[in-house]
């Protein structure tokens, strides 16, 4: 097996089409409006690899009937993603959107989750290192549920290191604070789509990105990505520090599903030898394809190889 | 085996209380405030039936997760209540109440339901015949779903009345005029939640009522039961016709399920061995007792029993 991607905190991703939809009213919802499919960023990553042919295993805590429908959900990407979940018995997250294409608004309603138990976690632990001694690179992706320590990361990490495995994160804030306290990931991308806060605290300047992504590579990390005004990212290694920028417009409304993109892009570009900013370079090269046009579905390697053209990569440090 | 239900399109009953529920935003909806229930009209009578310790066996139309979901959580009503229902492709109705206890809205978003095709429909007509032999009444309540001949209610109670069985109907107008044309059940609801039509017309006045009971009576009906504005019924027999009126105030918010609990109360009347006028004046004061308080949970046997000195029935012709 190529990949274990970790995903803590996986959910059952449904969109209803409402045209109109209306407060303190009976609205209905056709069949071919109503869609759910698999979601969590560690699931994302590997249904993303899976359509690079790329095998991964999905692990994580999973429960009640809304985690019966996504394993249901995730087997029919046939046999590149396989799982092997720790059963918990509160139900897994279910996160309705209502999109009204009327009106234009997008009305969600997210469960708030499940809750993991130290017997759980302890289930988890077990299994993970089993799991992570199959593989060559793990993803450790997304929100961790209540019960979970916010340092966890670093604990997978530090198991994960124990083999020799490549690491890679994508998180908020919160938990790569407590979890580099614990031990670096190899790739250290973070998700600063709900907050801007580094370390706890805002950056304004470039400057201050600058400085912040060449600590964490001074700490440990091997290749650092600080996402900045959403479209550009810093990014930093061993050798110095670059700015990538995209030389096409970027549409925010397709802006769904990059992150994770990203990182899957740079699974791949690992997988075929590539190191450090060149694997950023792809990865940050699929985040930008995928926002060229609507749609859950990946961008195909022939598309990111043409974005490897239409990206800017300047070297700030 | 007591009581066949016919439920031939369930639903999963699903409530969400999210105060401040607001539209274009993320609403988190707690574990506690998220419900779900199995229904549909026929399986809320087979679940009131289990409170008055009446095994029944509940069939109809079932498919995908929801329907899934909703036969393991009536597996939990325990063993009076069993499933016979025929599997379809399409998935079984999910209705979602988003009730907002501080602005008292309750926004319903009810997915349009499955399409049973021919193949789906002799399934369940052979697996019909061959329940409905060993049971002592069928009941036969709510909606059908896409695919289902309006008159089916109609060839159901003909296979009943084959084998000699007591037959209850409740259902609204479009399904009572086309399933009349085929056979006549011994008990006949009329649903008037969402029509006040009977035979397509509205009626005005309470001689129009009675002339209308009346009159399904002398085509072959032996207990027929209009709603009368809500809270008041007429009632016909060979006998002649009753207006039965609550003693006490309806609480209109809490007129929900009064309807099954209706239907649940004639069939534990009938099973005690009443019959026509006094089967009918069990059920309302079941139906009243159920609007005596807030929850689902139908009425203990002693309130009904109470409930009958708080009723008046009124013979009107």
């Amino acid at each position: 097996m190529e990949v274990l991607s970790v995903c803590l905190n996986p959910a059952l991703d449904r969109e209803f089409i409402i045209d109109g939809f209306t407060l303190d009213k009976l609205n209905i919802v056709s069949k071919e409006k109503n869609r759910m499919t698999p979601g969590g960023k560690g699931v994302n990553v590997s249904v993303v690899l899976s359509h690079y042919s790329i095998p991964s295993i999905v692990t994580g805590f999973i429960g009640g009937y809304v985690g019966q429908i996504l394993l249901s959900e995730l087997r029919k990407y046939g046999s590149l993603i396989s799982t092997s979940f720790v059963r918990i018995s509160d139900e897994t997250r279910e996160n309705i959107a209502i999109a009204d294409t009327l009106s234009h608004t997008l009305t969600e309603i997210n469960s708030e989750g499940p809750t993991v138990n130290e017997l759980d976690l302890n289930n988890f632990l077990k299994r993970y290192e089993v799991l992570v001694q199959k593989v060559r690179a793990v993803v450790i992706s997304g929100s961790v549920p209540k019960g979970v320590p916010l340092s966890f990361y670093g604990e997978l990490t530090k198991i994960a290191k124990k083999y020799r495995k490549v690491v890679f994160w994508e998180a908020r804030d919160e938990i790569i604070t407590e979890s580099i306290k614990v031990a670096f990931p190899d790739v250290l991308k973070y998700d600063m789509r709900r907050s801007e806060k580094i370390l706890g605290r805002i950056l304004n300047t470039e400057q201050e990105y600058i400085q912040a992504a060449k600590d964490f590579v001074k700490q440990g990390a091997r290749l650092v990505i600080l996402s900045y005004k959403t479209v550009y990212d810093f990014v930093a290694t061993e050798d110095g520090v670059w700015k990538f920028s995209p030389k096409v417009e970027i549409d925010h409304s397709y802006l769904l599903g990059s992150g994770d993109n990203f990182v899957a892009g740079m699974i791949f570009a690992n997988s075929k030898g590539m190191c450090c900013l060149d694997m950023a370079r792809y990865g940050y090269a699929a985040a930008v394809a995928k926002t060229s046009y609507i749609g859950k579905e990946p961008p195909s390697l022939s598309l990111i190889e043409e974005y490897l053209g239409k990206i800017s990569t300047e070297r700030v440090e």
